[in-house]
């Protein structure tokens, strides 16, 4: 009998590792290949960065809750936000999408409003696609090309021992505007004469459904000539993106709970919810955050404000990966990020 | 009530104009932008080429009859096709993939396979990607990148009245192929005992099952120094891609029927199945051939060959788009190509 594997029994990472481990590179213009967030091409004085993700109607999304320029908006941000992670500027953008027959032309504008409008945010070129027919459900692939000074790419493999771990903005707000909104789905499903319930929950819906590439760290980072030794952005949970981080750099970490960056928003939810909030910054996930180290000699230039938290250091590798809570405890930080398969 | 459009009503092209006619240029590396085969980005020296498809299960393969290895292989070459159509080398490509649990790990590595056998015959690198479960049949959305040497990307939009229009190969087979399948798997449904009856058909069948894109042609024009005055490659049948370039370069063209190179193969099948062959050529599609114009000052570095045809001229756009057929008549080109929707 022929031999057949489950899908789910490799998980995502091996699978992509499985599958493309034999590609071997063939253009010396290829600077940097799979395994970060974007390749990296060179091109005479600058280098070009290159990244695709594919959304799919049912996995990433629900039109149910989701609107479609809310949509568009979030493809162009998810995309742009590994761009960013490479430490470099998005410049040009290409948007294929399948459709059935229920979409109609104005669904499609609303779509493409958000796409347009996410290309005016990020300064960014819609310059081509494919448009297909879909049997069943709406899909959406998006690959964003950037440009960066030579060699000035950030990658997840460069931190070092006694860097520090940074991280912008807040983390696990997306994970609980989509349970609140597969929440009020439950209750509509069951009884639609039932309004949804959304009052004052504002910021943690809009962290869901219009995320924001952050496009001001990376400004930021250049305006006081910082230059992280490794960058990834927080799409899987921050467990999942400091586990790739430190494999991929040869380093273990320690972070520290109370010093993980979490909107008083995010902390009532989850309370009402019964869900703890580190749990969910760990591994709730789609926050596109950018998590980084820099070195120590860097941390006079580090403000204390809200856009950056620093929550952790870099260890040797044979030390592992450690949260340390808020009781003094410390527990193997463990990768449970949303499992696509 | 919400005004609805229905996506038929418009089709492909009119669409996708119609959802990016907002797309305004930010960038002054963006050289080309949406409305030919691939964008052209500004690199310092050189010019890079970006385009991308979008294949989905049911649509654009039937798993039923086309092999995984032959699929990635394909997906491969049809985007290619789309970078060599811009006179310009392939590079680097990303691909993503969109996997129900039906797929087992051997079923992707069968389709990888086929990719990897293309990047060896395009001299291309697989540089990233996105892999994630579909909650129904595959999707596979490949980008690829190409470099070209400045401003010598060729267009659609640059045939001039009286250039010589020329294709590659020859057309018709792929659809035919096609047919065939599309036969036999009727067959098998009706009666799974009977074998498929594919015996001498093979050049037809693996015209569609793997074509090729021309990376020959491009070579063998560099070598000859002809700089084509525009080009597009051959997915949605002659006719569609003719009047594309006419359209673009706003121009009209005349058409020999006699001088449209079609396989022998190509003609016996057509008179089995009772379809005209020149029908097949004008609106099969999916042959990957290179249509092209060229100033009637190269006609003599064209060689008599079977590689290249030359099947008609540019004329005044006034003029029109006719096909004159063996008999002499005279008849409009119609876009009969492939409908996605």
């Amino acid at each position: 009998m022929e031999q057949r594997t489950d899908i789910a029994s490799l998980g995502e990472f091996a699978l992509i590792d499985h599958l493309t481990q034999e590609a071997e590179i063939k253009n010396a213009s290829t600077v940097l290949s799979i395994g970060d967030d974007a390749a990296v091409i060179d091109h005479f004085g600058k280098q070009t960065v290159v990244s695709t993700d594919l959304l799919i109607e049912g996995i990433h999304f629900d039109l149910m809750y989701t609107p479609l320029k809310h949509l568009g908006y979030k493809a162009v941000s998810v995309n742009v936000s590994d761009i960013y992670a490479m430490h470099a500027n998005p410049t040009q953008i290409t948007v294929s999408i399948a459709v059935s027959n229920r979409f109609s032309v104005e669904a499609l504008e609303e779509l493409y409003a958000g796409i347009h409008a996410a290309c005016e945010q990020y300064h960014v070129d819609l310059v081509g696609g494919d448009t297909c027919s879909s049997p069943k459900g709406l899909v959406i692939s998006i690959t964003a090309i950037g440009e960066v000074a030579t060699d000035k790419f950030v990658c997840r493999s460069g931190a070092q021992v006694n860097d520090l771990i940074c991280v912008s903005g807040d983390l696990g707000a997306a994970y609980l505007g989509l349970q609140l909104l597969e929440r009020e789905k439950k209750i509509f499903l069951e009884n639609p004469a039932v309004q949804p319930d959304l009052e004052a929950r504002d910021y943690i819906v809009k962290r869901l459904l219009k995320p924001e590439a952050r496009k001001d760290i990376i400004e930021w980072l250049d305006e006081q000539a910082i230059q992280p030794t490794s960058m990834i952005d927080v799409s899987d949970g921050l467990s999942s993106e400091l586990l790739h981080l430190c494999k991929d750099s040869q380093v273990g970490c320690v972070v520290y709970e109370e010093k993980i960056p979490i909107h008083s928003e995010t902390k009532e939810v989850s309370f009402d919810l019964g869900i703890d909030s580190t749990t969910c910054a760990l591994s709730g996930g789609e926050d596109y955050e950018l998590l980084f180290t820099i070195s120590q000699a860097e941390y006079d230039k580090m403000p204390m404000q809200e856009k950056i938290s620093i929550i952790g250091y870099i260890t040797e590798a044979d030390k592992g990966c450690f949260l340390e809570t808020k009781q003094g405890n410390r527990h193997p930080l463990i990768a449970q990020g949303w499992k696509s398969f």
